[in-house]
């Protein structure tokens, strides 16, 4: 095994992506920008904790119009955020439901902004904002004259584009994982629940040096499956099963996302049919993931297949998406999206079709988008369906 | 080991919990409730997918004065959806940045709350509204006329007081976490690192039945830590370091959360002393924890305990929390909360303290009220600090 890359990023990172941030910001005419979530601070930050899973208390940033960005943030994570690039860290004593950060940070976002300026916050598609809607209202009463505009462009912009660093700890992930879905058969037998095959799984992208699987979905039916959120059940696997398993395993704060399928023996010649059709669906969807190409071009690679093999749609709604700090990230492998592939970003090739009433079946790799063309981040999965 | 308890809820307590939200609704004059997050959704329909870790796609659970709750939601998660007691499930085909269920969602609100009526989200601590701040800008356009009411109260109330089947499963994830904590100490060696004693713990819990380790936060730090949510370090541990791990583990969608403190020899006095006045804390914080006290009864409790015993205050603001579908729910123990414990009521005890500078404990075990007092759900700690 492979020693994984090194931890953190150095901050001459985190100074491009907030200089990055900020000319962006300037040509939006904002003079300083509000983020409220976990991904988002994290990535003009570096902070990383688990801790954003109590819902408790919020998290603020402000990037102003240059230098670094300020911290505005309950007292508890002081101590943490003081070991990343940041120097300004304003905080609060929290939980304080009165004021729970507002007063500290209203007086923040006066002092950036002025009397009369422009406000940054992410409002658009993939974006929320993570404070109480109250306190949100609270905030907008205390900044009159201050004109609140969608940065959500800003942050696409920025975090759709990979650097060298972020690419390797993905990399990493994903060929740890590819190995664990390769060593996966033996280990499977008939008549193991799902959720016996699920466990086996998280054990063993641990083992691998995987940091947490956090996400894990899919399960076996008969000839094919119809549900791809689901978590596992305690059904035994049965003859004629198709498992899939699809999962996003974190590396540093960065995500693999990819899924393989299995066959339990015997298989129908449809099962086979649709696993060569998403096979050849990916093959398409990369050839056409070039510098340049708009991502509407890569869809309708894959339906192009996917269409000529008989599929008959899909429920995901798209046929791929960005990858990173989420498990899910812009853009969107869709007939519509007209975002151009440039060098740096990630993504998955996710075709999925329904075969069969009730019956589909889903593909998944990732790759990086290169200089010269895609370069696959997975193990390419193998040309025939595996059988047990 | 014992066999876990059954998976999911039968039908009656989803209608129970639906009527008491609608009783609440119908006291705050509410003629719907728009809900927006995992674990709203989930408490009122059983939906669980890791899904929600995709920012993609907005979810809607549309809670109606009667009846049973409608579910507005992607195309993808109809699958899954139609396997709870939900029976409206109304869909669009997802991603669609332009209409991303908004005009399926204002029709549906339009036709439960009439021309003029209130609308209830919840807006106040601890909440927050899962979709992009714009299309709930076109969400509100769509609806003039209706009224926007905070419904946190009615959320709060709702699911503050557990189930007994809830108060099982969090009682199931304590046992057994209990268990990998009292296992550890011989599987610890100098030297190792936090990492690796990290993963050692994920490990054993998976292995132990629990469905997932989503928070496990801490570290090892001589003489005491200072920081309570870091990720884990690659540093070896050394003598005299005191190791904590403070996890948030699930078993069917709730989690327990609560720590355990080791320590590698020597150990200090002022290490020892600090445990035991964390342990007399925790057992003063249990001994107030009866039905009809308050919150902050409780916290006053530790507290008293806490300044005789030396703490120097700590940054978590708090000293325990409710629990349950959530690492950290209402209420919360601080000097101000004046919740009235019920029976029901799932919490942690979680006393701190700065015991010199730079140098914290946190002791933390989970509790639930019953009708006659306070009974453990976690193993109590070991009295003194365990040595390795």
């Amino acid at each position: 095994m492979s020693e994984p890359p090194p931890r953190g990023f150095p901050e001459s990172e985190f100074r491009a992506r907030a200089e990055r941030a900020q000319q962006l910001m300037a040509s939006s005419g904002l003079n300083a920008m509000l983020l409220t979530t976990e991904a988002d601070v994290r990535y003009f930050t570096g902070f990383l904790t688990q801790f954003w899973q109590s819902p408790t208390r919020p998290w603020f940033l402000v990037v102003p119009a240059a230098g670094k960005p300020i911290a505005v943030i309950p007292e508890i994570g002081a101590a943490l955020m003081s070991r990343t690039w940041i120097e300004d860290i304003r905080t609060w004593p929290s939980p304080r439901p009165g004021d729970e950060g507002i007063s500290l940070l209203a007086d923040t976002l006066r002092s950036e902004c002025g009397s009369a300026g422009s406000l940054g916050i992410p409002m658009g598609a993939e974006t929320f904002l993570r404070m109480p809607l109250d306190d949100y209202r609270r905030l907008h009463d205390r900044l009159p004259g201050i004109d609140v505009a969608d940065a959500s462009e800003v942050i696409r912009s920025s975090r759709m584009i990979k650097s060298p660093a972020e690419i390797e700890k993905i990399s990493w992930a994903c060929k740890r994982v590819s190995e664990v879905f390769e060593d996966l058969p033996p280990t499977l037998g008939l008549g193991m629940s799902e959720r016996d095959i699920f466990r086996r799984f998280k054990l063993a992208c641990l083992e691998a040096g995987l940091d947490d699987v956090t996400y894990l979905v899919g399960g076996a039916e008969h000839g094919g499956y119809n549900d791809i959120i689901a978590p596992p059940s305690d059904r035994p696997t049965a003859p004629g099963d198709v498992l899939m398993l699809d999962t996003g395993a974190t590396f540093d704060g960065y995500y693999c996302d990819f899924d393989r399928n299995y066959a339990f023996a015997p298989v129908v010649d449809s099962v086979r049919q649709a696993y060569d059709v998403l096979y050849q669906a990916t093959e398409a969807g990369f050839d056409a993931a070039r510098p340049g190409a708009l991502c509407r071009d890569v869809f309708r690679a894959m339906r192009t297949v996917l269409e000529r093999g008989g599929g008959q749609g899909n429920v995901a709604g798209r046929l791929g998406h960005g990858l990173g700090m989420q498990i899910t990230e812009w853009p969107s492998l869709t007939p519509d999206d007209a975002t151009t592939l440039q060098p740096g970003m990630v993504l998955t090739l996710e075709p999925a079709m329904t075969f069969a009433p009730g019956k589909a079946m889903v593909h998944e790799e990732n790759i990086v988008i290169d200089p010269d063309g895609a370069r696959w981040l997975t193990h390419r999965a193998l040309p025939e369906l595996p059988v047990i």
